[in-house]
């Protein structure tokens, strides 16, 4: 399994990328991880025994910043490691790229290679979310912000498929993101895009709209919602983590007269397990290839779960499924691109 | 100050209801709460000595479900609690309705009576949530899901006089919800109405987009966003909170050697303090009047805020604020309604 790991892209680049790049060689020895950046800066960091075998370099000399408009950090900066990346898997040298870096620079770059999978008309990214019934995907967050009804489908499609070989979840169901139960709630996009899932051979498995205070409580599989919805509740998750565990810190833990410790360890815990920026990434579907984005926070642990989910989602094949749900799907039928 | 209570919507109505009208009606020697619904089940829970007095009764004999289409509800139910509510506003026997009832047919009931403020486009649901920094309003959250730009400059003007007024910011500023926060991020709306707002007087006011993990970190005071956004983002907040303090109590408070009780009772506490369904209700703004709807499981304290809350929009003169503000907004240019 070959992999490129921008090594340049997040937070804390490149130290602990190129460590999660390292544990992730040490535990799974059919991965060969291509690092791609700065060769000086990445060098130094790699163990003797792995250099050459299952690591190497691929060296480009920019980085497009984390807080960069992508459109001109890919135009200006054409030796950047995103774009390094995806090159490599044009060129097929690699079967997956992975990075922390710039998420806006990492979809355009992928998009503009237009190597999308057979019948896929945009791609999406997912992105597993805890609910009290175990991890769901929510699809998309954030590749594509004004879609049309087949788009939504489509993602619906993928993210089943997503849920049935990483998740393990024998029938995945789906549900999309709506501001009520009831049938004719919503705007066109989601009183169009339930008609279509009702009309479609998915209907079986879709639960038809969900609310946002469903998501947690575990209410389906895959959660199907636009681009930008699905990247405000992303990051409004993140945002209502850290202001809940701050307070409970605050007005619970610090006032306990004797388990103060405890309590602070238990919470680390506790949050380490939930955290969102600590999951393995989120994968861009419907590329012919794996891609997988990862929070630009992550460090050494998410680095190495997300080369880990990478290597799964090749092993199963995820792709291939897709492909052939999605032949199953029937064409859509006239709408403006 | 005169208030129109249906008395019969909500989860657990009517006991709670009337007993919030009880306890306002205590506090607030001035409050004039006129009760609707069932006279044979409201009666006997209104002590005597307000009865006629501060508390009388408006009979009803019908009540549209929670679960209820609000269309079919208030068509199929003329005698409804939350219809005859409005009857009262719109003949301007009560200032301000207040309801725990079905949300939907509160607001198209309102919607119905076409009474908007002087200028007002659309009404809007605002709502108050707390943040790292104190209270901020988030505006709307479901009363127009498809909104125009200059919907979004209204709510905008709108929820900076309730921040003004009634959360007292003396400059309050205003967010759009975005999936970025640079300039020429997100779908058209967002992006025309970014510009909307920076042609406009509210410009200084106006801090640019915000992204969800900003809303707790209490990055302004009024936060913007559609309808179907802003219905998303109140209910995950709901399911959110519910997850993560049903996690620390489960992973972090039962696992204490000796503090549990101590700890099970701050976390209670601070569920009361920041529970999302116990707030005094959301207002509904750009009616001309006040009205205020509440979360459907609330309970005497949340009807007896929303009831305080409604008779404060009246004493601060909230409305003629909004419609001064509204007077120096530029008439919006040619937009398809």
């Amino acid at each position: 399994m070959l992999i490129a790991l921008d090594a340049m892209g997040g937070d804390h680049a490149p130290a602990p990328i190129v460590m999660g790049a390292v544990q992730a060689a040490q535990e799974l020895k059919d991965l060969h991880i291509t690092l791609v950046g700065d060769r000086a800066q990445i060098e130094p960091l790699i163990p003797s025994e792995l250099r050459g075998t299952q690591l190497d370099i691929f060296h480009c000399t920019q980085v497009i910043g984390m807080d960069e408009s992508p459109v001109e950090g890919l135009r200006k900066k054409p030796d950047n490691s995103i774009s390094r990346c995806w090159q490599l898997l044009a060129e097929k040298k690699v079967e997956a790229v992975v990075s922390a870096g710039n998420t806006g620079a990492m979809v355009a770059g992928g998009m503009r290679l237009r190597k999308y999978l057979k019948g896929i008309r945009r791609p999406g990214i997912g992105t597993i979310m805890p609910t009290a019934k175990g991890p769901c995907m929510i699809i998309d967050v954030g590749a594509n912000v004004s879609p049309k009804p087949s788009h939504l489908l489509q993602y619906g499609a993928m993210g089943m498929i997503y849920a049935k070989y990483i998740l393990k979840r024998e029938n995945p169901t789906i549900g999309l993101i709506n501001v009520g139960e009831e049938q004719g709630k919503g705007h066109d996009l989601a009183k169009d895009t339930q008609n279509l899932f009702k009309a479609s051979p998915l209907k079986e498995s879709f639960v038809g709209n969900i609310e946002g205070r469903d998501i947690h409580r575990g209410a389906c599989d895959v959660i199907v919602t636009d681009g930008f919805v699905g990247n405000v509740i992303l990051k409004l998750c993140e945002g209502v983590f850290e202001f809940i565990m701050k307070l409970v810190s605050k007005e619970v833990v610090a006032t306990l007269p004797n388990d103060k410790m405890a309590a602070m360890q238990a919470l680390q815990a506790m949050t380490m397990k939930y955290d969102y920026s600590t999951f393995g990434g989120a994968p861009l579907l419907g590329i012919d290839g794996t891609c997988i984005i990862c929070h630009g926070s992550s460090k050494e642990r998410a680095i190495k779960n997300a080369l880990s989910v990478a290597a799964t989602q090749s092993k199963v094949s995820l792709n291939q499924h897709i492909v052939e749900l999605l032949d199953s799907l029937p064409a859509p039928a006239s709408e403006e691109e």
